[in-house]
C-alpha cells in the first residue's frame, strides 16, 4: 500500500528542552508539498553538532526539535514539481542546499547556497519548514534535515542522489562529518602535495581532515589531541606525527613551530574551541600558511594579534567542507565503492533508534567516533 | 674627494626617545662592511608607520633611532662582496629584504625573507646592525633603514636598484606607502576585474590601494573614512563611492552590506585599528570575499566570530604590499614613468630634512596624505 500522499506515522527522537535526553516518539510526517521529497531514513551518524545544539548552544529556541542531520536514505515520495528524484532513489539529505541557480551555487569559490539561508534565528543553517508535528505540536527540523526519524522531507535542492550500490549505513557519515574534515583539507586549504599539515582535535571530522592531506599528498601530517587513545586511529587515516597538549609546558603553536622549523604549511581546527582556533592559526607558517576554521562554535569570538595575519598567513573556514552537495557528495560515495575514501574505520558503535541516547552519551564522553543508528534493513 | 671608505658626519633626524620631537643631529655614519651599500638618501617620505614608532607603539627600547624608511638615493660606496650595486646606481632602501636564496624568497606566495627577520625586540622588520653613532653613543637604525638621515648604510639584501631616470623626490614613495597599499589590492587580495571593493582609511595607504583595485579592474570602489575632506582626493585615484561612518547609525558593516546586496568582494583595512579590521571582514560577502589587513598595529588583539571565517570569507595581510622587493620596486617605478601609476598626487607638502617635526605634525593631524623631504638637488 503506497503511503504517498499520505501522512506517516512513525518514530523519531524528539528533543523537548536543551539539556534532557531525546524522547522517542511517534510523530506525524506530513507529505510533500510542493518541491519537497519525503525521505526514508536508513541510517543516520550521531554528530557532535547534534550535541551541540542540545547542550551546548546556549538556544533557548530551536525546541521542540528532531536533532539529526548525517544521514541517508530513500525517497519514499515527491511532491509536485520534483522531477530530480523519483521514489527508490538513494539519497543523502543536504544541510547546506545547492539550488544552481543563486549567485553563490553559480561561483565555484563556495558551497554556500542564497536559496537555503533561513531567516530564523534558531539555526544559522536551518532550511526548511518543518512538516513534523507531535502530540498536536509542531516539531522543528534541526539544520532543516531531521534524520533522527524514520521519515523526513527536504526540499528537493537539499538532497543529493546517490549510487544505488552504496550501503546506506555507511555512506550517512558523508552527509557531515567525512564530508566536513575531508573537505576542509582538499577544497577549503587546497593542500599542496609534500607540504606539512597539523589537525587539531581527532574526532570523525579531525580524522576526516587527515585522511584528506593524506589524498591531497601530505608528505607530514601532525594530528593533535589530549586524549592519546586517539593517536592509533589517526595512524589508519594517515597521521605522521602525534602531539598531546598536556604533554608540553609551553603553548602548541610554539611545539609545533618547533617541531616543523617554522611553522606548518596548513592547519585545521577541527574541535569548535576558539583557543585553539587560534592555536592552529599560530602554529602556521609567515608568509603561506593557511589555517582553516572547521569545528563549529558560535560562543566566543575568535582572535589574534593582526601580526600573524599580517606576515601573510591566511585564516578562513568552511561548512560541509566546501563541498557543494549535489556536485560534491555523488563523488565522495563512489571513492569510497572504489576505496579511496574510508568509512568503516569511523564507525566505532552501530546501534537502533531506541538507543540514541546511548550513542549521545558515547559521543559526550568522548568514547565513540561515530554511532551510526541503523533504522530498517536497506 | 671620494668618501668612500672613510666616517661620513651629515645631518639626521634623530629620536632619542619615545613621545618627543626628534632632534637634527650631526651624526657619524660609518662605513659600509661585508655585503653593504651606503646611500646618500636624495628625499625621503614621512608615513605613519615613523610616527607609530614614536608616539604609538609604547616602545621604550628602540631609541635613541633614526626613523624613515620611505626613502630614495644614491648609492656612495660599497662593501665588499657587493657586486650587485656601484657608486652612482638609485636606490630604494627595502625594509623588508630580499635575500633570494631562503625558503621565503624562493616562495612566490611571500614577500618575508628569513635572512632579514630579526631577533631583536625593538621592531619586528629591524633588519640590519646600526653604522650611526651620534655624540658618542650608538644610534639604531629604524626598520633597518633610516632615512632620515642624509647617508645609511643597508645590506644588499635590502637595497632595490632602480630606472636611473626616476626622479628620487617621487619614486621614494614606492619605499613603502604606495607600494603597500596598492600591492595589499593586486597581489594580496588578487582583486578581480569587476568586483566591489572597499578600502577602509584613506591615508596615503589606503589611496594607494584603491589605485591598486582600479589597476586590478574593480567596478565599484567604496572608500570609507571619518574625514569626509579625504573623499574628493580618493576619487582621483578611482573611488567610486564614499563613506563616511560618522553619516550612520549603525555598524559599518551592515552599511556596506546594504550598498552592496549582501557584502563586498575584497575589503582593505589601511588604518591599523582592530575594531576598524573587524569592520572590514564582516563587510565582506560570505563565501568568498578576501580581507586584507593592511594597516599596521600591535597593540590589540583582532577578532570576530568563527561563523564570520566558516562562512566563506578569508582574512589575511602583508606588508610592503606583498611585493618581492627587488623584484617588484623597479617595475613599479616603470609603471609611474609609464604614467601607469600616481604618485604626485600623494605629495601634499614638500619640506626639507630640518623641517621634519612640521611634516610629522601634519601627518599626527591628518592635515597631509605624504610630505617628501629633499635632502639635497638630485
Amino acid at each position: 500500500m503506497s503511503t504517498a500522499g499520505k501522512v506517516i506515522k512513525c518514530k523519531a527522537a524528539v528533543a523537548w528542552e536543551p539539556n534532557k535526553p531525546v524522547v522517542i516518539e511517534e510523530i506525524e510526517v506530513a507529505p510533500p508539498q510542493a518541491n519537497e521529497v519525503r525521505i526514508k531514513i536508513v541510517a543516520t551518524g550521531v554528530c557532535h553538532t547534534d550535541l551541540y545544539h542540545l547542550f551546548e548552544g546556549m538556544h533557548k529556541d530551536g525546541f521542540p526539535a528532531v536533532l539529526g542531520h548525517e544521514g541517508a536514505g530513500i525517497v519514499e515520495s515527491v511532491g509536485p514539481g520534483v522531477t530530480e528524484f523519483q521514489p527508490g532513489d538513494k539519497v543523502i539529505p543536504l544541510f547546506i542546499s545547492q539550488c544552481r541557480e543563486c549567485r553563490f551555487c553559480k561561483n565555484p569559490k563556495t558551497n554556500q547556497c542564497e536559496n537555503g539561508w533561513a531567516a530564523d534565528s534558531h539555526d544559522v543553517m536551518a532550511l526548511a519548514e518543518s512538516r513534523f508535528t507531535c502530540k498536536g505540536r509542531k516539531v522543528l527540523q534541526f539544520m532543516g534535515t531531521s534524520t533522527f526519524s524514520e521519515y523526513t522531507v527536504m526540499n528537493q535542492m537539499a538532497v543529493a542522489k546517490i549510487d544505488p550500490a552504496a550501503p546506506l549505513d555507511k555512506v550517512c557519515l558523508l552527509g557531515c562529518g567525512v564530508c566536513t574534515g575531508y573537505g576542509a583539507a582538499v577544497n577549503t586549504a587546497k593542500v599542496e602535495p609534500g607540504s606539512t599539515c597539523a589537525v587539531f582535535g581527532l574526532g570523525a571530522v579531525g580524522l576526516a581532515a587527515v585522511m584528506g592531506c593524506k589524498a591531497a599528498g601530505a608528505k607530514r601530517i601532525i594530528a593533535v589531541d589530549i586524549n592519546p587513545d586517539k593517536f592509533e586511529k589517526a595512524k589508519v587515516f594517515g597521521a605522521t606525527d602525534f602531539v598531546n597538549p598536556k604533554d608540553h609546558n609551553k603553548p602548541i603553536s610554539q611545539v609545533l613551530m618547533e617541531m616543523t622549523g617554522g611553522g606548518v604549511d596548513y592547519s585545521l581546527e577541527c574541535i569548535g574551541n576558539v583557543e585553539c582556533m587560534r592555536s592552529a592559526l599560530e602554529s602556521c607558517v609567515p608568509g603561506w600558511g593557511v589555517s582553516v576554521i572547521v569545528g563549529w562554535t558560535d560562543l566566543h569570538d575568535v582572535a589574534t594579534r593582526p601580526i600573524n595575519l599580517m606576515l601573510g598567513r591566511t585564516w578562513t573556514g568552511c561548512l560541509f567542507g566546501g563541498f557543494k552537495g549535489k556536485d560534491g557528495i555523488p563523488g565522495m560515495v563512489k571513492a569510497y565503492l572504489d576505496k579511496k575514501v574510508k568509512l568503516d574505520e569511523f564507525i566505532t558503535h552501530n546501534m537502533t533508534l531506541d538507543q540514541v541516547n546511548d550513542a549521545i552519551e558515547l559521543l559526550k564522553k568522548g568514547k565513540s567516533i561515530r554511532t551510526v543508528m541503523r533504522f530498517s534493513p536497506q
